[in-house]
């Protein structure tokens, strides 16, 4: 789904990412730090698309509510697992949105 | 692939979009699209990966090489052909990256 995000500026984190070949428990860690994202404060939408690389967009109202997350506890144990076991390779990028614009079918 | 861009800042453009059920030379233009995207200056990197929505960022040194590359005349066809068939939904976002960082396994 595109996020249905307000008007700019806001932030993006733009996380790129190559996955080991260990799938054991990435599923279940994903699908809760997703659910556990959404709750934060300051969060705005995500998007998410995968092929040889992933594509994970979190959106976000401004960066104290992007450092909140990154320090969130349950989110740091989920960073240090994917260290260990799911990603081989990584990028964060954070991104303020200053223009956006939307074409929808008729 | 995560594209080797270098130290902030520079532009990501992010493009999010749901396509149509008319795929015919979709991936043909897409082809065309990415070898040209390359050549243009200010061009640093383009990222894709495709799920039940699809996300291409392309990165740029500035925002003058993103309107350079949006007023592009073989990019302008290929925009207008996106609208008319392949695309059902897409929203684009312009956003200075600020920060980022990088983990790579040994």
């Amino acid at each position: 789904m595109i996020s249905n995000t307000p008007t700019p500026p806001y932030y993006a984190v733009i996380f790129s990412s190559v996955r080991t070949t260990d799938p054991k428990g990435y599923a279940e860690m994903n699908a809760l730090m997703n659910a556990l994202a959404v709750e934060q404060e300051g969060f705005l939408g995500m998007e998410n698309a995968q092929s040889d690389i992933g594509i994970t967009i979190s959106y976000w109202s401004d960066l104290e509510a992007i450092k909140r997350w990154k320090d969130h506890l349950e989110h740091q144990n989920a960073q240090r697992e994917g260290q260990n076991r799911w990603y081989q390779h990584y990028k964060v990028r954070i991104a303020k949105v200053e223009r956006a614009y939307e074409f929808l079918k008729k």
